[in-house]
């Protein structure tokens, strides 16, 4: 199926160098799907070559001239910036001129964008990010990621249908399992919340697993893993972080002396098919969910690899109908008394 | 400075097998302390050898003729068994006979007669657990772990109270300073009690640092990240998760073939030497804080260093006064309006 994608080319930490050659690269790979590049003209022509020619009415430019900055109040963003490339690409999916728009800007300011022009879905109180983390043999969703902080019940059940819909639509997989996020396996866990969110949970139809602890996360116990966005935030953050102080530690252990250093030497071709394995740049875009569009947000450090990624998961989401598979969903759900 | 440990030698995944060689272990090692084994004379009297002609006095035994089950619920724990070895451990420290005890039984049940057996101290509202992490070179402390899981911002400033007070025992470093854990450095972030704790922490006098987010955890920036107890649960399984995945995930890539198994033989001391850094043995040990007494909690899964160990610690928190240091700084807290 062919797919449109609106890309913000100035956002990120390396802006139209980065998103341009990965639209290029997504086009040369991807014969049924066509880009927007939302940006400054004149900073876009310049990078494009010989593209123009070669992809012909599959390559497009959406002059915008300004550009949310990565550390932007949100406010701002949303008030005084009506040409920015980032709501400029937003615009193309609510006009339907795309079925995706990317950006590897602000996260805030995207979110509240997104908002603001596309709307939620019926039912949908907030919004929601998705991102996926590996496993020892394969990968987990897990939301939210921070969009919400302050969670009721409803939301944590909210998240757990847009988690399941997005899942069905990137991986063709009808019924994900979905676990909730908590201290303990026992029903009784948890604060407030978390016991409430798990009985909608349990009445909600989806292929509800239970509870799961932290370390689930990683061992693949399940294909969703639904927590607030606090709770989220911290846990992805906390692993960046951990993953980090264990590879540091690694690499001083193999440079300690010349010994080790040799070891290193022969041991290399390993220690980079492990590295190779958890590339975080194959796991690069979260998605927004609970939009009546798909926007899919790419890490602001993100190099052509890992944007090129993100921009593979837009184009899967919009052909697979993620919004229209998440508003069918929730129509399922029982009207609230 | 003599102290005397109270050790519940039923408790944990080993029972006496693994707290008995511990603790003879430990009065090796320590001429100036003191310990009674908790727990079935019979079970306690065969194991020890001709430890009792060794260490004479430094050496007693308590007979408690039950032992609470890793899994027994809390309420049976501390209605049913008023002769387990765990209630009889914290008894003596009620008494005044021993100055720490020590359990690596049921965390529930542990923190739930504690609680009963020596009240809390003035002021505080709840006891917390406290844990250390390793950082690149050195280590965070981290609280609550789960005893607390729908907090109010007050229990986060009591948090960072005995936090600080832990490690002014322990490590001797009078003002630590301490982390709000939070998704974001600004102060406006977060959920609505994260933001209250923050202000409460900036006017309470302790080393406040500011929010830290989840990677500051392992970047080692503060001494001390306090959260809520669900927060830290998750935080730290998580990360147990990502640590195992890891791991599993490094040998698997050096048993991938015969020539990746050479690699391995080669690396094998530098792999060691990374094992070793992080061996969670050298951690084990998560103290009760906010009682009128020192209680540590080893790990159920823990062997004889490992639970050596926790008697290093309890012994350290109780000769530096842990209870009374705890008290005299809530003391200083303003009185509330």
């Amino acid at each position: 199926m062919t797919v449109k994608l609106a890309i913000d080319c100035m956002g990120g930490d390396h802006g139209a160098k980065v998103t341009v050659p990965a639209a290029l690269d997504f086009l040369r790979r991807d014969p049924d799907c066509s880009v927007i590049l939302v940006g400054r003209q004149e900073e876009l022509l310049p990078l494009l070559g010989q593209a123009k020619q070669k992809f012909g009415a599959r390559l497009a430019i959406q002059h915008a001239s300004e550009q949310v900055a990565m550390d932007e109040p949100i406010a701002t963003a949303l008030r005084s910036k009506k040409d920015s490339s980032m709501r400029v690409a937003t615009e193309l999916v609510k006009s339907g001129e795309a079925q995706a728009a990317l950006s590897a800007g602000n996260t805030g300011a995207l979110m509240a964008i997104s908002r603001f022009v596309l709307k939620t879905l019926p039912g949908i109180d907030r919004p929601a990010i998705a991102s996926v983390v590996p496993t020892l043999h394969g990968h987990t969703y897990v939301l939210d990621l921070g969009a919400n902080v302050d969670c009721q019940p409803e939301h944590l059940l909210q998240f757990g249908i847009m988690g399941s819909m997005l899942i069905s639509a990137l991986e063709h997989k009808e019924r994900p399992n979905v676990g909730l996020l908590n201290i303990g396996e026992e029903a009784i866990k948890g604060n407030e919340v978390v016991k409430r969110a798990g009985e909608l949970l349990r009445e909600s139809g989806l292929n509800y697993y239970g509870n799961v602890e932290g370390d689930d996360i990683y061992k693949g116990t399940v294909d969703l893993v639904v927590c607030d966005g606090f709770v989220g935030n911290v846990t992805l953050k906390t692993s960046e972080g951990l993953a980090t102080m264990m590879s540091a530690a690694l690499r001083e252990e193999f440079n300690r002396n010349l010994l080790t250093r040799m070891a290193a030497l022969i041991a290399l071709p390993v220690l980079n098919a492990f590295k190779r394995r958890f590339d975080p740049r194959h796991y690069n875009g979260a998605t927004l969910l609970g939009l009546k569009g798909v926007v899919v947000k790419s890490h602001g450090s993100a190099d052509v690899l890992a944007f090129f990624c993100a921009l593979e998961q837009a184009a899967k989401a919009a052909r697979n109908k993620l919004p229209e598979r998440i508003a069918a969903r929730m129509a399922l759900l029982p009207t609230p008394a």
